[in-house]
């Protein structure tokens, strides 16, 4: 597989001026059909993320921010600011409704309705202006954060290394390279012939359609397998490092993640294999002193029943469903983050990097 | 769910004499379709075991010593033994290129080839005969085989409890209740509830395609998960047995079954869960020393790839597919046969069970 683009097309870009909207890929069309899709209401952002359009915890707090903007604009011009501010509150609301577990999205949301308060003396128009800026800050650092989480990761891979991945942690995930893929990126551009193995991370196959994808795109060797192969390839000795992205991080390094992660977190530590999660700061929630504080998003039966298009259990089958599983910290050999590499994984070294 | 069935369709029948044919469900349609196929021509029983219209160990080597019944078919009713013996090894020889790990379809066209061998003054119309009657025990004994297995293993479930199953070992993988099934349908007929966690089985999806079925037709409560659930059921406590089937088993316990049990079994180790093989002592295979030596079925990446009539990976993704993988006998608790409950499961307790 040879590269075929060297410069991948944007998870998302913002048009224009305050007035301006959003185009976004819509991630559950790719491999099949690569389609942007256009946001112009406040709706169609919050359908967006719930329906997994975009995903991935940074992208989502990226897409949130712009959907602030956008859900503004409804305002009449002759709007005063405190009407703005209800408003304001308001669309913040509706878009932390979207999804429960990526703390990206209310950090993102925080982050606008502070900028808000903090300049209370400017206008609606100007307010407005100033939080579109504000969430081309956060694109911005996010794609920064991308690059240096990618930077610090880059030295935990050495040349022949099989990593394995879960879930989609690329930059399909995030506004720039990604944080689990942008170590593998930033390892490959260091000359280390790396081979991937991607799961494809049931229900809603985000490695098999996303990541082989990315991968690809960037000429990084994938091999695709099923989820619960992951434990026989690293029993075969294919695997020596696993990295996954995170969705939110507790005080004490308690990382959710795609369900599924608790497990090859699990099967990694049994067969001595170094279990890294990479995230920004922006994943880290230090207002919860562990991962069992942390809401799991259960979500509809049909996303495992009629999956591929077609019925594949019986009608009217029981399922269990949640979009998250936790990694305790125990099980974590280090988090990457733009920061630097949090290791050993333990409340005072992750308050030392996250708050220092 | 309430029984639908109190009988349930027989996985396999025989019609007619030795100028009969095989009539089976053809598996790979459930649980949209419930269809049946008639197997006429032996190359239509190995194309049914090549593709998974029959499946599960017991099931193959029944099918498989019908096939060889067919198979004879062909043979001029003047032929003589000579040709009747050639004929048979070539039958036999065909077969049993179908697939790989099962050894019960070796074991079954071996027990045909010894009772052809052991009967050489019988006339090829007789001999024919006689296939077909040992072709009949190999299905009875089967059922029979089941039923032991339910008796033995039932004990090993207790009231309320929570049982995770993999793959696809009930009555549509034998010509009885099943292996691992048969235990639970042997606790469910003693007045147990259990409540079964069934993992869906990627890439073909026996999971949830057919243990879902078979446990609504009996009325045992089940809840399907997608495979990358199962070590977080386990970490909830939701789960405190786990019961598989196994498709050949290494003199010292070592037991090879679908892709995804390792992880399974390696799981429910490190949360303190029993992991229990059930299988008929035809699945055994003493001539292997350990699970090294047995041979893992290769499948095709389209498995994967284009599992439900549409791409779910990008065109040309590298996949790699092994249809089984090997469970060490020490992440084993107990094997349950029709002869007795082998635990611990050491090589010694192996064959005083399997050869006593």
């Amino acid at each position: 597989m040879s590269a075929t683009s060297a410069v991948p097309p944007k998870t998302m870009r913002w048009n224009g001026d305050t007035s301006g909207w959003l185009t976004m890929i819509d991630q559950t069309l790719l491999p099949v059909e690569f389609k942007e899709i256009d946001c112009r209401t406040v709706e169609q952002v919050w359908e967006a993320i719930k329906k997994l359009r975009v995903r991935g915890a940074p992208a989502i707090g990226c897409a949130a921010a712009y959907g602030v903007v956008i859900g503004l604009q409804t305002l009449p011009k002759t709007a005063d600011r405190k009407t703005f501010d209800a408003r304001l509150k308001e669309v913040t609301g509706y878009l932390a409704e979207s999804r429960p577990t990526a703390v990206n999205l209310f950090w993102a949301l925080d982050r606008l309705n502070a900028t808000a308060a903090r300049f209370a003396q400017l206008s609606p128009q100007e307010m407005h202006a100033r939080l579109l800026e504000e969430a081309k800050a956060i694109e911005t650092e996010d794609r920064e954060m991308c690059a240096a989480i990618g930077r610090h990761g880059a030295a935990l891979l050495a040349d022949g290394m099989g990593v394995l991945t879960h879930c989609n942690a690329g930059g399909l995930a995030t506004a720039g390279d990604g944080t689990a893929l942008a170590v593998m990126f930033a390892a490959a551009a260091e000359g280390k012939q790396i081979q991937v193995y991607a799961d494809e991370t049931r229900p809603l196959l985000q490695g098999a359609r996303l990541t082989t994808w990315e991968l690809q795109q960037r000429g990084v060797p994938v091999t695709l397998i099923c989820d619960n192969m992951a434990g026989w390839v690293m029993k075969e000795k294919r695997v020596q490092a696993v990295i996954t992205g995170a969705d939110r991080i507790a005080a004490n390094g308690d990382s959710a993640n795609k369900i599924g992660t608790y497990s090859v977190a699990l099967l990694a530590k049994a067969h001595g294999i170094p279990f890294y999660v990479a995230a920004p700061s922006s994943t880290f929630d230090l207002t919860l002193k562990s991962g069992e504080d942390i809401p799991i998003e259960q979500r509809a039966a049909e996303e495992i029943t009629n999956g591929f298009g077609r019925a594949t259990a019986p009608e009217g089958t029981q399922v269990y469903n949640p979009a998250f599983d936790v990694a305790p910290a125990e099980l974590i050999t280090a988090i990457i983050t733009e920061k630097g590499v949090i290791r050993p994984v333990t409340e005072a070294n992750v308050r030392k990097m996250v708050e220092g």
